[in-house]
C-alpha cells in the first residue's frame, strides 16, 4: 500500500515534468527539478549540460523555439530503491508544422530524488528512438 | 573518507563495465549486471531492453560483430544517494576498420545499486554524443 503510493508519487513528478515540457511552461519546469550544481541534462543531440542554471537556460531556449506541443510518456517503467527512483520511458510528441503534423519518438530516463519529502528531478536524458518504433501502444499513459 | 571509498567502488564498477566492453569479454560484463527482470539496456541505436536474458543476448551479439574496441569513459561525473549511484560520462571508441581508426563517441548513464555490498549495474543508457565534441580532455579518465 505505501509503496503504490510512492510510486504514484514518482509517476505523478513524471507527468508533471511532460506536462511542462508540453504546455513550454518554464516556471512548471522549474518545480520539478532539484535546484542544484549536480543535476545533469542531456537533450537529444546536445552535449551534457551541468547544474539547473545551465538545464534553465536550455529550457527557456526550447520553449521559445517550439512552443507548446503534444507529448505524451508511453510504456513508462517505475524503479525505485530508497530515496532514488528511476523512470524510464517513451516520449511521444506531436509538432504542429504548417498544416501538417510531425511525430518523434524519444527514448528518455530520468531519474529523481526524493528532498524534503518531494520526488525531484535530478537528470533528463532523453535521445532518439529507433525508427518504426512509433504505435499507438506507446500512447499508453502510465496513471490512466 | 568512507565516502571517497564508497565513490572509488563505483568508479571501479564504471571501469569494470568499459573494461568488458573495450574486451568484448562476456563473462566480465555478465559480472558487472544485476541479474534481473528489471534491468534495462538502451544500446546506441536499439530499442529498450529489460531483463538481464534479453540484455546478455545483446552483448553476445555486438561482441560477435565488433570484437574488442578501443573504448575509454572521459568526463566521469558520480553521485550516489544511499544504495543507489549513478554515473554520467563520454564514451570515446575508437573503432579499427581497414587500417583506418574510427573515432566516435556517446553520452552515457549508467545506473548501480548496491547489492550484496557490490555495485551492480542496473541501467546503461548510451546514445551518439553531438558532433565535434571529440576532444583530448574527454581521454581523461576518472581514476587516474
Amino acid at each position: 500500500m505505501a509503496e503504490d503510493v510512492t510510486k504514484q508519487e514518482i509517476l505523478a513528478a513524471n507527468e508533471r515534468f511532460y506536462r511542462a515540457l508540453a504546455e513550454a511552461d518554464l516556471t512548471a519546469m522549474s518545480d520539478v527539478w532539484h535546484h542544484s550544481a549536480i543535476t545533469e541534462c542531456i537533450h537529444p543531440g546536445w552535449d551534457r549540460l551541468r547544474g539547473w542554471p545551465a538545464i534553465r537556460d536550455s529550457w527557456a531556449v526550447i520553449f521559445a523555439n517550439q512552443g507548446s506541443v503534444q507529448v505524451r510518456a508511453g510504456d513508462v517503467l517505475v524503479r525505485r530503491r530508497g530515496d532514488v527512483a528511476w523512470v524510464t520511458c517513451y516520449e511521444n510528441l506531436a509538432v504542429r508544422d504548417q498544416g501538417t503534423v510531425q511525430m518523434s519518438q524519444m527514448l528518455a530516463i530520468n531519474i529523481f530524488e526524493r528532498i524534503d519529502d518531494r520526488w525531484r528531478m535530478v537528470i533528463h536524458h532523453a535521445a532518439p528512438a529507433p525508427p518504426g518504433m512509433i504505435r499507438p501502444r506507446s500512447w499508453r499513459t502510465s496513471l490512466n
